[in-house]
């Protein structure tokens, strides 16, 4: 089953890639990372969707905690979570196919961002399930060019995931 | 000055580790990090943004093509490029001043994605400067909880930053 961690790291180096190797170790397939800015300075927000059963993910996120600055790990794909990935494709698009992307692009709440005379770029901001859909449908017209960011997700309502107020984590 | 760095990397375990490592000890500040799926299986596609001078640019991309997996890294900042991150933030708005955030909202193009009696949920899609001015604007409301996905750039036009055909990058 996959899951999706949200964990806070203090901004060290070496703390992303002693994350990274811990799931490594453990056979865990990472589906997808990301790492970015949260909304506290020197604290990083990590998102990672993992494949694996519910023991041996509780597991890891113990195995986890044990790490020096990673300050909080989350997993939220039980809550009601909004999950979001932005996709960058350059598609062949001649102008005899142009509208048939252009009415596929407009479905999936797609925008058309670069246009040249064989291809057009699109930007698609969706939950990743949609993402893979919507890539699925560009690859009968050819994708020149890809870049996705990975899933970022967010739990819906008062809750947050966020670092103790000291920011000093009880061993 | 800032340089946008477009890397093609193999899904190889510590690729990544070892990219990173190169820019840190080169004493290079990261601004921005981020690791996706490309358009070819089996390889990912990097954008760092880093700051620094022209000529050690120059030296850390020509030391990222000697990493065993670094298949190719192009600088795309003189190029005319589209280049956008993604932003969720938790946001703090009671009642009264509801309608003022989303105003903000409205004027960046960011999309009201949840909604509880005391905060939104915002989704923003933008130029990464256009992001950090949202996000100032955020910030006199009271940011409960922030993700960003770090900048994916992407060059204009017909030309595409893609690995050599054969993805055996020749010594």
């Amino acid at each position: 089953m996959k899951h999706t961690l949200v964990a806070l790291l203090r901004d060290q180096p070496g703390v992303l890639n002693r994350a990274v190797s811990l799931f490594r170790r453990r056979g865990f397939n990472i589906e997808s990372l990301t790492v970015g800015h949260s909304e506290q300075p020197g604290i990083s927000r990590m998102t990672l969707v993992v494949d694996g059963d519910n023991t041996s993910v509780e597991q890891v996120i113990k195995q986890l905690y044990k790490l020096i600055d990673v300050l909080k790990v989350s997993d939220v794909t039980a809550d009601a979570n909004v999950s979001r990935e932005l996709v960058l494709a350059k598609v062949f698009a001649p102008p005899a196919r142009r509208s048939d992307l252009m009415q596929i692009a407009d479905i999936f709440g797609a925008r058309v961002v670069d246009v040249t005379p064989d291809s057009l770029m699109v930007e698609l901001t969706s939950e990743p399930d949609a993402a893979d859909r919507f890539i699925d449908l560009l690859k009968s017209f050819g994708i020149r060019e890809m870049v996705r960011t990975g899933c970022v997700a967010m739990v819906r309502g008062s809750s947050t995931v966020s670092a103790p107020k000291s920011v000093d984590r009880a061993a």
